[in-house]
């Protein structure tokens, strides 16, 4: 401005055309296609002095070490006049800022709402104010830690963990820790409580990248189950834009289509809801595998669904003692 | 059955008609009538069956010190060849079990799915299998331990908390242990996520029991978390025949209907299903106190409802620094 230039910022779109399948990375990339919000177009001005105030809000917590979540930042904006509709355009903004810094907004000290668990012998020590280098034994809490701003900043310190076990339900969670899966195998559980927050995502790639630790993923025998195996390992097309909330190497565990057969699990007929989403799977560009693609075709084929409880009918403690066995196998092999 | 005799069990009726409210209590009681189930009426076989076996399977569990899932207990049965139509007819058996023992669910070591959090200044003592006696300091993890089966059976040894405060959200959780809370005003945090699971309810109930602790409730301004303050305080229909789910004393700390004027909140407008849901409130007997009733016309009156995280309008700190002492007011009192 002192220049008399009207100031302006450029970033990648991520409009639909914009968003591309990059499998190398396995995972939604943006294209080459940039947008330009300049203050001297007056249809610009409302967007990019939302864009603005959020820096300033963001850097203002990161100076602060304060986190916020989401829905703080829509409210936030009111004690500046700074207008959004509701809280859809901030997070949209927000999003924009991400594409801008080439940061998740993790690292810009914002959360959501949803929290999912860990339990495993590692020691951690955490990074946010009052905490600050101060030690936690993920061992010592039997139902889990949350994980929060402060586990997902949290450094990892001494663990003699082989692995990470991520799953898809509390109760399944609860067994792996009574029946010792941490000791006996040398994981680290996580329960992501169904599909897991962005920031539950992001810790689980900081222990395969950091720690080197292989990730397998147990979740219902449904297309539900399989596209959250599939979003921890390859992402969403919503963060585009990111590299940090994939990890490409996480195997899909089961509970398979296959394994309803084989196993001889209770099971329900597949709703018309489920089907649909199948063919939906079919047609996206992550499920190109071969395995990936016959388990989607074995679901409408057998048109059955399963849960991960549904071992129970042969005891409590068949899916730890037999079924998991069996599928760490694969996680050797991978 | 040595004697010749049909087997049978009596207990008290669910029946609606038999759900009534206890003002001394200040929750839902079942009333004087009975049901029988006998193996000497065909009706009776299958339903008396099926709750002889879950007395069985949860005897098994608690002699084997492991937990389940109501969902676990529904598949369980299959490997006996004891048939539930599906896991609505499980719990409802359950309950059966539950009014037939005089004892909840999680005593019998059944659990739901979902989990909230803990963060406070005090220390407990572990009593499930692998963990007696492990003490765990709940302030060693800022983003909050979970509440599962282990935490919903831990001793409490030492503390200096004066409250406890459960918190309808995660991100105004996160927020208290940011500000510091639990020293500034030597509180135990929940987080409830919500309606608060029924652990969450027993373990919040323990706590002003066990320790006299007095308990505030802080959640949205609207009817859905009025009623998630009102069943921390007086428990749920379906639960009429236990005790060991309501704290009678806890305080409803906000947000009311009346701090939507008072604060200038934004807020939105209440929509159709809000308008219902009040009508139901001001019908409902646990709802007869002069306070609440007021707040319900207030809502009614305003048609405008308001979230936890509209404080943030004011800045992050305020509504620790100004609305909570205010409100705490409101405890001392109490």
């Amino acid at each position: 401005m002192d220049e008399s230039r009207f100031p302006s910022v450029t970033f990648g779109s991520r409009s639909v055309k914009n968003i591309v399948y990059d499998r190398k990375l396995q995972q939604f990339v943006l294209g080459p296609a940039m947008v330009k919000r300049s203050a001297a177009n007056i249809k610009h001005i409302r967007p990019f002095t939302q864009l603005l105030w959020l820096a300033y809000f963001a850097q203002k917590l990161v100076h602060e070490k304060k986190t916020s979540t989401l829905r703080d930042v829509f409210y936030s904006a009111q004690a500046f006049d700074v207008e959004f509709v509701d809280q859809a355009e901030s997070d949209e903004l927000i999003t924009d800022l991400e594409v801008l810094t080439r940061m998740a907004r993790e690292g810009l000290n914002i959360y959501p709402e949803e929290r999912s668990a860990i339990f495993g012998n590692m020691t951690i020590a955490y990074t946010v104010p009052g905490y600050e280098g101060k030690r936690a034994d993920l061992s010592a809490n039997p139902d889990g830690v949350m994980i929060g701003p402060a586990l997902t900043t949290a450094e990892f310190k001494d663990t003699d963990a082989e692995m990470v076990l991520a799953i898809e339900k509390g109760g399944l969670f609860t067994r792996f820790v009574e029946e010792r899966v941490h000791k006996k195998y040398k994981a680290i559980l996580i329960n992501t409580a169904g599909q897991p927050p962005r920031s539950t995502r992001y810790l689980i790639r900081r222990l395969n990248q950091e720690l080197g630790l292989p990730v397998g993923i147990l979740c219902d025998a449904d297309p539900w189950g399989a596209h959250i195996a599939m979003v921890i390992k390859s992402g969403s097309a919503g963060a585009a834009h990111l590299r940090e909330l994939t990890t490409p190497s996480a195997v899909w565990l089961g509970v398979w289509a296959s394994d309803i057969v084989k196993y001889k699990l209770p099971n329900d007929k597949l709703t018309e809801v489920d089907i649909k989403r199948l063919y939906e799977l079919k047609a996206d560009p992550r499920y190109t595998d071969k395995m990936w693609h016959d388990e989607l075709d074995t679901f409408l084929k057998i048109k059955k669904k399963s849960e991960q409880e549904a071992f129970a009918r042969y005891g409590l403690s068949y899916i730890v003692d037999t079924y998991l066995p069996e599928k760490l196998e694969l996680m050797k092999r991978a």
